[in-house]
């Protein structure tokens, strides 16, 4: 049974935060590399706007940030609290992986159903759903001048591969399912197989040599 | 009153003026990285072309580069006297950061209006406007690999805000104050900051540590 | 005369011998840098989409890798195999830049007539075209935080650029030269130049200083 629980406004919340929490990861890489107020916004804003804006641009969608204000304005003011208050925040950064793996569980599911909408086929929106996942967090890196993380270190990109592929195929059964059920399954597979893999450090293989 | 100048004249005039010398400021950077010929046309090409692409595909417009032959063609011919006579070009830096200051005024002006023109909002027109600004260097430095300098280094970026917000506020009164009073207002404004930051060193906030 | 091959698929076929070659240059860039399975597949598989991407977004044509999945899965399986085998591929490394030569003349060709059959002008083709050739090693290089071989290393990006001006001006007696000959004259030109320059170590000019 679906619930009757407004959606529209319990998605738009969830994905705030989870643009407050990308803006954030965003400009504490740019406060690490001493950049300006202006490098700290603007890095903030695109490793939180960045894989949305790539994942409209491919499915030739009109950018999000582009349209709604509240956007850009989450993540602006996330990475001024990130300008100001640094030195806290690095002691709270369990919270903030906690935090972040919830933002890449949300865009996934949310740019995999938006490739679907868009009348992509499910391999396709697996990865403009994927991208709007990892794609800010390559920008971010990108722009500081690191070769992206997400494609060195763990098992961040495969969390969401595996949920994005739940979202997409699922997505022919909804009506048995249900869009809750199916989002929330998707959403949570990523939660925790992000959050088992830090806490089990579990890394992709490397080639052998 | 309106003046009766040929509007669109001055402003291709303006805008290939602007084009020149981004796509100068382009090739000397990869002159500065001992790229090969092809290396410093292209460099100097997106670096004056780019901002105005990113624009162009964030907005869904066709990309000017790729509808009007003169863009491209100015900035090959730039960059090409500036492959051939770099040695001398160096001596008029002052100068070149004045043209510089007159191209980020432009474009992001010009780039603020089209957003508006295609039925952004205001915020968002600005967005895109100080995109086409600075987005050319941005692409520059991370083709040289370099971390872009507008992001760390001063008072660049934020002359186009202020500048993209008079104008995109401005155009609701744009009736009464005349579009080319608009125009020249703001585009006058970001070339003043940009010209009294570098004279006066200012820099954006740096984060504490 | 005109012959009555399947054109359709020999170009299918063509495409996706360049696809994997393609990726297996991005996946051996990838493994260079020992980066993850995961971080070698989108690497390799950016590689050999990227380019033709970014010509899709420029001319707002569908991305072909989000609407035809034989195409990233070429690109991932190609990049499978060099993460496993990769130690076999580099005794064959002559190979591989033959391969690569003929993706090249390949990408650059149909990108070209992709660029014309959407309405843009020949120099407008020209552009697109070499960015298809050149623009998925731009980005694989931009991620493994090399400056792009193709702007400093050797003369790649000018073979491309003589193709496209065949093709793109060709085009225009399309009907008396006949559209395989056209086609094959300006990948066999673009192929030809590449081989050369390597066996010869042609160069691009660089600047004096």
């Amino acid at each position: 049974m679906e619930t009757d629980i407004d959606g529209g406004a319990v998605t738009l919340v969830a994905e705030l935060a989870g643009i407050a929490v990308f803006a954030a990861s965003g400009a504490s890489a740019a406060v690490g590399k001493r950049l300006d107020l202006f490098g700290v916004v603007v890095i903030g804003a695109l490793c939180a706007l960045g894989g949305g804006a790539l994942r409209d641009v491919l499915i030739d969608a009109k950018p999000l940030a582009l349209t709604d204000w509240r956007y850009p304005l989450v993540a602006v003011v996330a990475s001024l609290v990130v300008f100001r208050f640094h030195p806290a925040l690095s002691r709270i950064r369990p919270t903030m992986l906690v935090l972040d793996a919830a933002g890449l569980a949300l865009f996934t599911v949310i740019g995999t159903l938006k490739g679907l909408d868009y009348g992509f086929a499910v391999y396709a929106a697996c990865i403009v759903g994927v991208l709007s996942g990892i794609g800010g967090g390559i920008l971010r890196d990108m722009l500081v001048q690191e070769i992206p993380a997400v494609l060195k270190e763990d098992f961040y990109a495969m969390a969401a591969v595996v949920g994005s592929i739940i979202v997409a195929v699922g997505a022919r059964w909804e009506s048995q399912i249900g869009h809750w059920t199916l989002m929330l399954t998707a959403i949570a597979t990523i939660f925790v197989v992000r959050l088992v893999a830090i806490r089990y450090r579990w890394e992709a293989p490397k080639p052998n040599f």
